[in-house]
């Protein structure tokens, strides 16, 4: 086999077969095909697309270019969750130790990514001491004897995938359905669970803006775990508003914490409580959770009780972080300034744009432009008002968290439009525009 | 600017602008622009096409990526030549010293290139000291005095298309019209002709098999000199069967010099007065020749009479050429070995496959596979025959010159099928298919 035979196979649209791809991502990890080659195929892939079996053998080979994770010493059958990012998404930190409540245990590898808020590893982070980077022998220990661990991502998983993304976010080769869906998946297969349930965002405050493009790639996703071998169920989420009321990583750490007490956002802990019901019931197989309401309404009674409140705490104390900061989170660090921007108008909520907040929360320090920036962790935006809300002029709406007044004013200058207001009712947005469930493809 | 930019761009269907053309040209070549981003902004091209602009700007940032010729101290106007390659192809020999003989200086860059019997250069150097690789001076100095030099192109000519073209070839990015015109005609515009004939080979013993392919490119090729303000002609060659009778290099000399002496085979001696006349018209720039008729009259008249060998000798005695092995072709190196092929039936030849011919070739070591292959100059073949020939059963159709018993089997297999018979009388084929002048498009 040649690399330019392959090249000149894509590029003619024809599919690759499974010992091709396997020639090309094999080569390329170990350095025998070069860069620009993998350049031409990936411009090639994003013309003609990749066909069901091609995604699958694609993820199958990244995910075996490295370390396969073998949970079976924690658990006979190991769940997972995966969210394509959204605007105020800190389901993990609450779905996580709520699943674990259960007696299900959680050993989670976690990325962190661009983004306004980074990813679940910075929110953590806020934590004073709170360690993501451990070591295999510790992320086993810590799961079997707490539970629930959640880490930093093994630079020994997928590596071919790392590789290949890099490439491909330099050469316009990033926005394929195929290519998405197998970078995910790869890590999730290769990171050793047997049902994974997809939390995939949709709308202003998502990658993906269209039902139809978030159920494109959710069905390619859900297909791959299921001709892998896997137990998979995706859901639609909304966020063209925040989901819940805190962006940032302190204040969602604080939020999450709350909700784990019983008292967070409404959306946000029903939200909660579906992903993790979805969790339950994969990982109870048709035996304890026959029906998904039946894991919903437990789900939603231990989350109301506080009960997985005891679960999360544990975990920050097995992996080194301040307990005392999450059982009080003013003591978690705080913003110099905060500013309340309030009602303009009277009237409806017509749209609360998360886009609009994700690049305010990113001035304000919160995330991540380029992979080296430094989270600044207390900043954020509290976004305390639902699309379809009631208003008064000069009600609160918002409050501002920043460090200083540059990066605040930077903010509300982002924001001065982020609110539409409505002289007739409005409805609320859905928390969830659908669910793909791969028993069913 | 930037490349990931220009990359969406053209992946997205947009035209480039010359800027953005001008930034991707010189940042590559600069080494500013890495590989990977090339191969896949080429095979976006590869996918979307360019306009008639952009392959202008392109071919233009390509020609300016290195020194560009002014050949104003030799003649007041440069006229060239360049021949899409094709079996049996010694035009050059011929065409350039019978244009020089009417005072038109020919001051000429030619390739090597792949193929079954290498190029233009490799021809020459079957002469027993010929030297191909001049310093300009040297270069400059025998177009002045002697009126015509053929040599190696120069490594500081259109460097980008040098590095650009390597980059294809090992990226599935070769076969785009746009991209294959912009290489070919860089080189010419930087080697500083302001008049150019196109000799687009087309069928089985060319890179371009249908006309629609030919007629398309060369339409490209012609654009862009019309827009880089030079005059061009194009004219559709038909190389289905073998140019002339000799396929090999130092057995094209031999009939260059019998063609010189208006000794030549008709198709070849008429394919030759063609092209010269109208880089005469060019050359003449509507002032000695008025019409295309008249300078292929005295063409024709000055090659039969032998009155151009002259020229060609004394460029032969200026670069260093043993002089006497052209003025007896039986001195040029001779093969080991000949076999002679006849014919297995009586008919008419109906077809006579230059691909086939070529294959067998480039078995006995006339061409290159690769850059680095030696060429053996005196093998190759002979077809003595032309389609809509009659012939009997015996009758000699082709002598294959060999320097080894193996090559001359392998090439033997090749030509097993090369020769179809009709019981029906066949036309011979057109030499020509079409001319494509400038001044119309």
């Amino acid at each position: 086999m040649r690399m330019d035979e392959m090249i000149e196979k894509k590029r003619d649209g024809h599919a690759l077969t499974e010992s091709e791809i396997r020639f090309v991502i094999s080569g390329y990890t170990a350095g025998d095909i070069p860069d620009y080659q993998m350049a031409a195929l990936l411009m090639a892939i994003y013309f003609r697309g990749m066909n069901r079996a091609e995604t699958v053998n694609l993820t199958m080979a990244m995910a075996e270019s490295g370390e396969m994770l073998d949970l079976s010493d924690i658990c006979d059958y190991a769940v997972d969750k995966h969210s394509s990012g959204g605007v105020g998404d800190k389901t993990s930190l609450v779905v996580l130790p709520l699943v674990a409540s259960f007696g299900v245990p959680i050993a989670k590898m976690s990325g962190r990514g661009l983004g306004p808020t980074g990813g679940t590893l910075d929110k953590l982070e806020s934590i004073s001491g709170f360690d993501v980077n451990l070591s295999q022998a510790e992320f086993r220990r810590i799961a079997r004897e707490i539970g629930i661990v959640i880490a930093g991502q093994s630079k020994s998983l997928a590596p071919a995938d790392g590789k290949i993304y890099a490439l491909r976010d330099v050469t316009g080769t990033v926005a394929n359905e195929s290519l998405i869906a197998s970078s995910i998946m790869s890590k999730k297969l290769a990171a050793g669970a047997s049902g994974i349930v997809l939390d995939v965002k949709l709308g202003r405050g998502a990658f993906m803006k269209t039902l139809e493009e978030a159920r494109a790639l959710a069905t390619t996703m859900v297909q791959i775990g299921v001709d892998a071998g896997r137990d998979m169920v995706a859901l639609l989420s909304d966020v063209n508003q925040p989901l819940g009321v805190a962006v940032g990583n302190a204040l969602e750490v604080v939020e999450a914490v709350r909700t784990l007490r019983g008292e967070g956002p409404a959306d946000f802990h029903q939200h909660c409580v579906e992903v993790a019901a979805h969790m339950l019931r994969l990982a109870g197989q048709g035996e304890r959770w026959t029906a998904l309401e039946e894991a919903r309404a437990e789900a939603d009674r231990v989350l109301k009780a506080g009960d997985a409140f005891e679960d999360f705490r544990r975990m920050v104390a097995a992996q080194g972080g301040d307990v005392s900061q999450i059982d009080d989170p003013r003591k978690l660090p705080q913003a110099k300034l905060s500013y309340k921007l309030h009602a303009r108008e009277s009237g409806c909520l017509a749209a609360i744009h998360a886009d609009k907040i994700a690049w305010a929360t990113l001035m304000l320090g919160a995330g991540r432009r380029t992979k080296d920036d430094l989270i600044d962790h207390p900043v954020g935006i509290e976004a305390h008002c639902n699309v379809g809300d009631a208003v008064a002029a000069g009600d609160l709406l918002m409050t501002i968290h920043a460090n200083d007044e540059t990066s605040l004013q930077a903010a509300l200058a982002e924001l001065d439009d982020a609110i539409e207001y409505s002289p007739c009712p409005v409805d609320p947005l859905p928390l969830f525009h659908g669910v793909i469930d791969g028993r069913e493809l």
